[in-house]
């Protein structure tokens, strides 16, 4: 079983981690970090440093293939050699998968043309524009692609993949494994849940984000 | 606002990603992954692979001083260069934070001498080793001391701690950005929720995991 996170500049770490935490459980799990080069990446905020275990060049198939996402969606999108990379290993996967905007380089491959998908909240229009239909769901199955909402929602995706892949019991054992029994101590997780100004306070810090990082 | 987060061999990945993805979003956060020897570390599973900011000799204060576990206990708790490390920071923090067992770092540099704390609910004979009060909940707040339960524990430990240090108001909204709405699959993220075959499941899961580590 072999399993291809695609890395990239500015990918969101958890996105990519929540689910690796998952799936590199499964009994008989191989999983490899996959970038354009075989250098350093680092995450939306910079601190975070990845080394992939393979470049593009050398991956050519996978059982899943996982795409996380990021707050840079137009450079993701036009990023051709991971873009490329994703037409190439769709046709050969079990399972074709995405995080938050990871889904937007799913669209860009056109592997989601008409398709039902999700993505962050936040970027649900974009995903439209690439061909899919969103879906307002935290995970969503169409076959073998399987899409996930913002960042978190990785880890619930990856859980219920397990469980198609490796049956229940070793889903729920692997829930077990990470302690996953959420207790967030507050509940303003989607949109509709949230109020409008906590909408616009992480509007305000995505913002000051990408200004620090274009300063940067 | 400087947040510290302890690298070594065999780390558990979502220990360390889980609160970072959150605390890095804090206003005026800066995040630095911190190890013994600037080379990169693999986590438990292997594939994933970090690089650090600094050497445990460039940093002698932070802010916030996070913790990440391990399956590795042993080679934690005997690791000195981490354990000093720790010892040295935890003066100077406003918090000083686990995740899973990471708590029992924290233990070994004498930092819970009979104070309430938590870890992975697989280790907690072992917290009470080190001189911790082992309490069963999912996030535990002594004074500055915050222990999470296992692995993904820590994102609701990040939030908490968030809402501590910056409001409830900006808390959420981090909340919202990491579209943190849990909805997993299953509910046996627990032992008191699990059956006696899922703890059995995982078990052996862990056990082969070690077997292929000792045998790498």
């Amino acid at each position: 079983m072999k399993i291809a996170i695609a890395l990239f500049d500015r990918f969101t770490a958890l996105d990519a981690v929540g689910p690796y935490e998952v799936l590199s459980r499964l009994p008989g799990a191989e999983v490899v970090f996959v970038a354009a080069e075989k250098r350093i990446y680092r995450t939306d905020i910079g601190a975070l440093a990845l080394l992939p275990g393979a470049t593009f060049a050398e991956v050519d198939r996978a059982d899943i293939l996982l795409v996380p996402g990021g707050p840079g969606r137009q450079a993701m999108m036009a990023d051709e050699a991971l873009v490329g990379w994703v037409r190439k290993i769709h046709p050969t996967t079990q399972w074709t998968t995405s995080v938050c905007t990871g889904s937007l380089v799913l669209g860009a491959a056109g592997v989601l043309q008409g398709i039902d998908a999700v993505t962050h909240w936040g970027a649900m229009t974009d995903l439209a524009a690439v061909g899919a239909n969103p879906v307002s769901e935290r995970v969503v199955i169409r076959g073998k692609i399987v899409t996930a909402a913002g960042v978190s929602a990785g880890i619930d995706m990856a859980l219920t993949l397990a469980a198609r892949i490796a049956g229940e019991d070793v889903a729920r054992a692997i829930q077990l494994g990470i302690e996953y029994d959420p207790q967030p101590p507050f509940d303003s997780g989607h949109p509709s849940k949230a109020t409008p100004e906590t909408v616009q306070v992480i509007a305000e810090l995505m913002r000051q984000t990408e200004q620090a990082h274009a300063a940067a």
